[in-house]
């Protein structure tokens, strides 16, 4: 099937959260696990809250989750370190390839689709200096809601007037790529870390390590 | 506030999953380990089917995410130990103050509510022996979707003819405590293991750390 447009997730997708990890150090000798369990409850807490019906907006699930994870792991931090733990995802780096992969894919409209608030995407986005490359920064904030429900992906057609089955979804998160993938999207997993499958039921079409390796 | 009724979890609020770690022994040295990351899968399917609009019930989201974990782990299994391990799940023992505690609250309507599917809460139900002291179990089933959807607990109350407001939850699982708090229920968390609060913006009304805590 041709492909018309590229679809991206952010976090772990094009940007590196490593640098969050990098600021965990403020706080504890074991960075890893802060950044492990304050993501996985990060996770939880945008499939609860859109479950529940009680969306709030990415920063502020970020730093619930946050909060959460400090008292999980007994830790302490001040207000001043909690807000500079936050922060850090305002600065996020790309991963290397990230802005070759999109100058190749030029000519057909190139977005983002994140959970991620507005105004923590345009920082992330202009932190990275990805500005140029992309057509359309899109934000689940708009349907209130997060992924993986229907209404979010619904936003990706809409806004690049493409029908699903002609654009290509790309995530490195394995059950990200299957909300797409049962919307509609073609899809493709950036499989950065080779983390097993899912068991979901839907299998991405295509599997790649980096996004240089997507298909023009 | 008076309570006309008691609805409970069932996965580790009655029933003691114990039993689940016993039998991973049949394939790893670290059945805990399997037994975390099977059952914290588990939870993700149920989140993640239910906001795709994909449900499936939870013996098969229970299969799906054993798969996963032994995958995930690198063990390997054969099918029939993979029934085996799934079988647990029809047998488990209740923790040892549940039947004193739910005679003690006899005279009102004593309910499960459950992300189990019918099958498997009546093999567990009878494995348990607790027949007689549950005057309704009720499944997700009904209605094709998981906790935290207010459509769930909404069984509650149409079932046992009783308002939310005036019905007791009890769950050892935060997150569903505040998905029940969030419908409209009082609400009590069976925190057993000293677990840390989430961070989802509603608390329980209770706190216990058994259910013979719980006020008559």
């Amino acid at each position: 099937m041709p492909v018309r447009g590229y679809v991206f997730d952010a976090y772990g997708t094009l940007f590196d959260v490593h640098s969050v990890v990098e600021a965990g150090r403020a706080i504890t000798r074991h960075p890893e696990d802060l950044s492990a369990t304050w993501r996985q409850k990060q996770l939880e807490y945008t499939w609860l809250r859109s479950l529940m019906g009680r969306y709030e907006d990415f920063w502020a699930v970020t730093e619930a989750a946050l909060r959460y994870a400090i008292r999980r792991l007994d830790l302490s931090a001040s207000e001043a370190q909690l807000r500079s733990l936050l922060d850090a995802y305002l600065a996020l780096a790309c991963f290397p390839e990230v802005r070759p992969a999109l100058e190749r894919l030029a000519g057909r409209p190139r977005a983002i689709l994140s959970n991620g608030s507005p105004r923590m995407l345009e920082a992330a986005v202009a932190s990275a200096g990805l500005g140029d490359l992309l057509d359309h920064v899109i934000s689940v904030d708009a349907v209130k809601i997060f992924k993986p429900a229907p209404r979010v992906y619904a936003l990706g057609p809409e806004r690049l007037g493409i029908p699903a089955g002609d654009l290509l979804f790309v995530s490195s998160n394995a059950w990200d790529v299957a909300g797409a993938k049962a919307f509609g999207y073609q899809t493709a997993w950036c499989n950065r870390l080779g983390a097993p499958e899912e068991e979901l039921g839907v299998r991405a079409d295509l599997v790649v390590r980096t996004l240089d390796a997507l298909p023009r």
